[in-house]
């Protein structure tokens, strides 16, 4: 049995207040200036209950990015290629387009400005996607879709990193307008690359 | 003839230090923890003569990123579209793995949370690109390499949006082995990108 801490029973609402804010202020600022006062206040809560339950703003970060799923999961199987693809890069855009699109880039930023405070999660969060993104081209390599040869790296590169150059190039106003073309890129795109991943792996 | 401002004339040296001094710190803490003091602590310099060149940090760090080019020229010419892109697929490795790409990276991310502020510098740098990068699809096409319907947006979008990808979802440790295999990646990038846009746009 799990020994109880002292003070007060967690709030399972006061919680997910504090990793919003965290998350909200993190996108906002940055890590140099991210402090638990801060987060308290945005949260509206007592700075007391948020030290009780993060006595480091490194854990309270941690948390925070661990509890949006900052990422969106890769693990998807629908049966074809073509609409695994379709989905993986539905919810690329969502996500990058969403309220917690700005934390996840800062956080691949800042994995390189602090590699030891932000390597672990991004680290993490690398492993499972890589794992999941290998199983959707083996998969796709197993129905006969593609040959054995398919390279995850190079299709996953072009899709994931087409559809984070878009959204990084393409300005603040014109925002509204790529939200309501998203689809139709995302299909442009993975036709673009479907076509030189069967054109250079043909199935046997 | 400008009329001279007061005090001592400008000190070229002083101007580099400063603004090399005001990138690394953006690199390092973005901008919601940028100072003009802490520049001219990093830089060694005085405040005084700081605050007499940029009397504001927007006013810096507009300068500092203009003088590095955050993000290097795609004005480039070379009589086919296969070394063009291999040109610039290279100098956006080593600008990524070299020692603005961090203040490079932060300053897009930074477009989205305080547009007002950096959208007029990542406004001109995308403009100008975009332009120089149409006009090197559009030169492939006038040589026959490519069909008059050939896409820009999908051909730089794949290309750069990977290496971009790349570099991000590389962990810090295996940097060096990045950076050895940079011209083999570059290769098999441009001929997976190349092999769509030619199937998908066969020249007349």
């Amino acid at each position: 049995m799990p020994v109880p801490g002292p003070g007060r029973p967690r709030d399972a609402q006061v919680d997910r207040k504090a990793l919003r804010a965290a998350l909200a202020l993190y996108a906002e600022l940055g890590w140099a200036k991210f402090t638990l006062d801060a987060v308290a206040r945005r949260a509206g809560i007592g700075k007391a209950a948020l030290y009780r339950r993060w006595p480091s703003r490194e854990k309270l970060i941690a948390d925070a990015i661990e509890s949006a799923l900052v990422v969106p999961s890769f693990d998807i199987d629908t049966g074809t290629l073509r609409q695994d693809l379709r989905e993986l890069i539905g919810s690329m855009l969502a996500h990058y387009l969403g309220p917690y699109g700005l934390a996840g880039l800062r956080l691949h930023v800042e994995a390189r400005a602090y590699p030891e405070l932000f390597s672990p999660v991004t680290g993490v969060i690398r492993k499972s996607r890589v794992l999941e993104a290998r199983q959707m081209i083996r998969r796709a390599i197993a129905r006969g879709e593609l040959g054995p040869e398919a390279s995850p790296t190079l299709i996953l590169d072009t899709l994931l990193g087409a559809v984070l150059q878009h959204v990084l190039a393409t300005p603040e106003e014109l925002r509204e307008d790529m939200r309501a073309q998203a689809p139709a890129y995302a299909d442009r795109l993975i036709d673009f690359v479907l076509t030189a991943a069967t054109t250079l792996y043909p199935p046997d």
